[in-house]
């Protein structure tokens, strides 16, 4: 299932995409209209958190079920053309960002390989299709990062590897939007990464994603081919990189972790081609989607 | 006004000291018994979210006085004996800190002067006499840091200077543990800063602190004083602070900004005394409060 959260006719809202079709089901609708819990979830986030996976696909199932059946079900439904892509939730500790997981990324940065994680600001988050700032007052040095996000399901603290995926929700896909003066200038990231984040557009169950092994990351600007990674070339797995965060941080339901970025990077580059106002960015993950952001 | 979350009964709620006396107005209740607005807030963020400081005092303060002239008053009380205090406010962008901010401490520390800014993760906030690990298993140097917290009241971006204040709701106590040996070898401060973030009691509107040029900031362990600073030996003022970060973060109502410890943490002493089972840590701010630690 590719769950999304979007504005909706000027009210934020979630959903749930439809097969073969681009359009949501208003999810909110569905538990008012089919469902029997009262105390439904009110945003994604809660979904994640009061239900596991498996329980939340398997209610949305029954409530589409329903949906479908009804001949009145274009109420419930939101096209994607009247809908503006929101982040799909705000991570209870912000987005985490786990650095220089690609070896060759980590050398185009000169770079040492160690454990480097940091986080973004919630506020600076932003949804699929969004126009971003280029920032020119703060930086002249924007670059982009396709990363991999996967998304936390259940409380996770000191988790070993081999257990590691149960603690998953899902997936989705991050573009690490860096001012990469000052991340040298500043040292500590988390200002200078915390200019704007997309994010989405949907966060994928871990059931459409059956491995993980060879994720083709791809990033463009402007249609030309930036990044063209896979999550074969991560130092760490993802297991790993989620049993080292819990050793120090109690990750939580809707927690979202950016498994890093491949090389490609416009700082990596000879002559840096940095992001300036009227670029595009996509960033596509195999069997995730992609997640597009317009330079203002 | 002094506000505070806690657990009465096993439940959390939220609520605001009664004046000469050690318990709590819990205002869920006094909403539901004397309050117009039945779409009242129900955690403190909420209510911090909703209302500006003055309004949000004004409503409880009416709440308060008709709590007061009811024969059954005492059901809308819950004594200190009786409560557990958590955390005022989980901050929409995690607890950010600004690091590096007395001069005596950037020296201790060995450290050039320059815009440090990193965030704890919300998962690791906790209350009032609450206990934390010792977390031996991850570090041989747990450090204190005694800190001023500035609470965000509205949406702040780009916020002059002279105007910051407006845009402060009160202040908390922040005691900014921390992994030394973590942080030195990790760099990115973000999982050194995670394994534990007292904060607490209350957040104190900011009517009931005149003045911020100079508060008194003293840190004990076990009753002796290891820091014994002022706000007046700040680099940057509260109002610099909160406009420096809101120029790459928008700051959200609730947010909180940890304005940076004076000297004397255990890493700048000759023969650092890092915290160890069975200490107990006690931050203390002018006309703020105390907020007390265990090592357990």
């Amino acid at each position: 299932m590719k769950f999304l959260s979007f504005s909706y006719k000027d009210t934020p809202t979630y959903g749930v995409k439809v097969k073969r079709e681009d359009s949501a089901w208003i999810l909110p609708k569905l538990f008012e209209e089919f469902g029997e819990d009262k105390d439904y979830p009110k945003t994604l986030l809660e979904g994640i958190t009061k239900y596991n996976t498996l329980d939340f696909q398997e209610i949305v199932r029954t409530l589409v079920e329903k949906a479908e059946a009804d001949d009145n079900n274009h109420l419930f439904k939101a096209p994607f053309t009247e809908i503006e892509f929101l982040a799909p939730v705000a991570p209870p500790n912000n987005l985490i960002c786990f650095g220089r997981n690609y070896k060759k990324h980590a050398e185009e940065m000169n770079n040492e390989v160690s454990l480097t994680v940091f986080t973004k600001a919630n506020s600076s988050l932003v949804g699929d299709e969004e126009s971003i700032d280029a920032f020119t007052d703060l930086t002249s040095e924007l670059d982009y990062e396709g990363e991999l996000g996967v998304v936390i399901g259940k409380e996770a603290h000191n988790v070993q590897p081999h257990l590691a995926l149960d603690y998953v929700y899902g997936y989705t896909i991050v573009n690490d939007i860096t001012a990469r003066d000052l991340q040298k200038s500043l040292k500590q990231f988390f200002l200078a990464k915390s200019l704007a984040a997309p994010i989405g557009p949907y966060i994928v169950t871990k059931d459409e994603v059956p491995s993980l092994n060879d994720v083709s990351i791809v990033t463009k600007v402007n249609d030309e081919i930036r990044q063209d990674g896979s999550t074969r070339d991560m130092i760490l797995p993802v297991e790993e990189i989620i049993s080292e965060v819990s050793k120090y941080v109690k990750l939580m339901p809707g927690d979202i972790i950016a498994t890093g970025s491949p090389e490609g990077v416009a700082a990596g580059m000879e002559h840096p081609d940095f992001l300036e106002s009227g670029d595009v960015v996509r960033v596509s993950i195999n069997g995730i989607g992609t997640l597009t952001t317009y330079i203002k």
